[in-house]
């Protein structure tokens, strides 16, 4: 077969776990991470070096790795992480090294090229915004004595285990610039892929950068939503309807061609192929968790799926 | 010709100016590097996560590095320190990616050769010793009311900046493993370089590690000293004769083959040459040193004399 152009857009593991699969049915693959993470190593990098938050990025490009000894190695080191009581606890080294490439080359998008080649990478990773950015969120369920009041919660760490419910994310700086590269990506893929991931820290901040979002809404590519497993944390308790309208509600202008779901998130039905017709979509069903580890994605589950929606 | 087995022994600047001439004549060389250093990014690693101190290995890896812009680019990357008011201040990206290898795949010569590999390196680095060393020296001359007194001074970086003069040295623990393959390396090269370097604490601690200094006494490699230029710190005052008379204090069964010389060392010729005697070498004067930096080995110039003396 031709092999497809195929973008995917997320942050963390649901990204990585969308990658992995992908690699398996394309090389001519970009991955569009999210930058806003504020927590752990990223968020100690970002306060302290004032970068972008690399973490998602690593973690993108640990998924694209070449198989082979040299990139497996060179991947565990980029994902090993020092453990201490000092100074360096905690400090994933991929991130600090994607960090020197930037101070070294300047060059936030030729940095991470260089470790994909690193790596081996099958694939190309690029930040969905070229600057640093923080997301805020709508959270109702916060306070006991009114269960529908809004409070605003601050920080992707934050936002990411709020006890509420989300429900809607904005970007600060509110409109900022889409990485050039990721914006080109979109408009001449043929394929986009938005999700899995935690959906409105990884997944909904993609719809929130203009010129990407713009690029999404009107590229001729099909575009593919892969819903979550049914306990990802930040949105316990969403029905996969749910995450498709919060899709529309953060950007009514796009349009998808296909839903895919794993059978534990299709209780209802009917109500999630409406909400799926609501975008244009079809809803595609496929078993792509893993036996045994509820709510995490089986890569070669999950490859096989979007072959199957890709074909 | 046929490319000759080198092994050079040293550490820091002056070891790596050394390799940065050898590489240009031969691709069989091996550096052997002190592992005492207690200061800088290399002695917060080593009390932080008990590990080797890096920083001599990395300068030494990043001298045998190719010149091509895969290689340079990663030895740049490996040779940035980042900069900033918070925890990762001065710490060198290349120091943290070769622990994340120690700490991966608990081999120490493993983890330098896959840097090695990184940087298409010309050559082999090994550390002297499989356990971080301290080192403790001699020192007349700190205490103004007796200008014999001998005061300890402990810890590499303090024997490095002493206001005294240094007599001797000693390793703590004071009979530590060599590591094998550079004993080996020894056993088996056709010349062995000691020097250039701070004389105490990168040269001389070779001659204290047992096996390794058997490996120096007993080799039936050619045996070439190269001494320090002028106004190195810690010998400031040292004459070339005083270098040579303080190896012989250090491992008496050492002998040399040819002793190398830049013109600014030789202010007594008769004298430099009688003490090279003593260790059964012959003088080789070239001068060695760069032009407008005095102090610093030019490495051209030094592969031009190491041919000669080598040929």
């Amino acid at each position: 077969m031709t092999r497809p152009a195929v973008v995917a857009l997320g942050g963390g593991h649901g990204l990585a776990a969308s990658l992995g699969a992908l690699r398996h049915l394309t090389d001519q693959l970009t991955a569009v991470v999210t930058v806003a993470d504020d927590g752990g190593s990223s968020g100690r990098l970002r306060r302290e070096l004032g970068v972008l938050p690399p973490g998602d990025l690593r973690m993108a490009l640990a998924a694209l790795c070449d198989d082979g000894e040299w990139g497996s190695t060179w991947r565990d080191v980029l994902q090993h992480r020092f453990a201490s009581q000092g100074e360096l606890h905690h400090h994933s080294v991929g991130n600090l090294l994607i960090v020197a490439l930037w101070e070294l080359l300047g060059d936030t998008v030729g940095g991470l090229d260089w470790v994909g080649r690193l790596l081996g990478a099958r694939g190309r990773v690029l930040p969905m915004s070229s600057v640093p950015l923080m997301i805020e969120a709508d959270v109702v369920g916060l306070d006991p004595d009114d269960v529908t009041a809004v409070r605003t919660v601050r920080g992707q760490s934050e936002v990411a285990v709020t006890a509420g419910r989300v429900t809607s994310v904005r970007l600060v700086p509110d409109a900022p610039p889409a990485c050039e590269e990721a914006v080109a990506a979109v408009r001449s893929a043929d394929w986009v892929v938005l999700g899995p991931g935690s959906w409105f820290t990884s997944v909904m901040p993609h719809l929130l950068v203009p010129d990407l979002a713009d690029a999404l809404c009107t590229t001729s590519a099909k575009t593919l939503i892969t819903l979550n497993l049914v306990d990802e944390k930040e949105t316990g308790g969403f029905s996969g309807a749910d995450l498709l309208d919060a899709v529309r509600e953060h950007q009514p202008d796009l349009r998808a061609d296909v839903v895919l779901a794993d059978p534990s998130m299709v209780a209802d039905r009917r109500h999630l192929e409406d909400a799926a017709a609501r975008l244009g979509a079809s809803l595609a069903v496929f078993s792509v968790a893993q036996t045994g580890r509820a709510g995490v994605h089986d890569p070669l589950r999950l490859a096989a799926a979007y072959r199957d929606v890709l074909r």
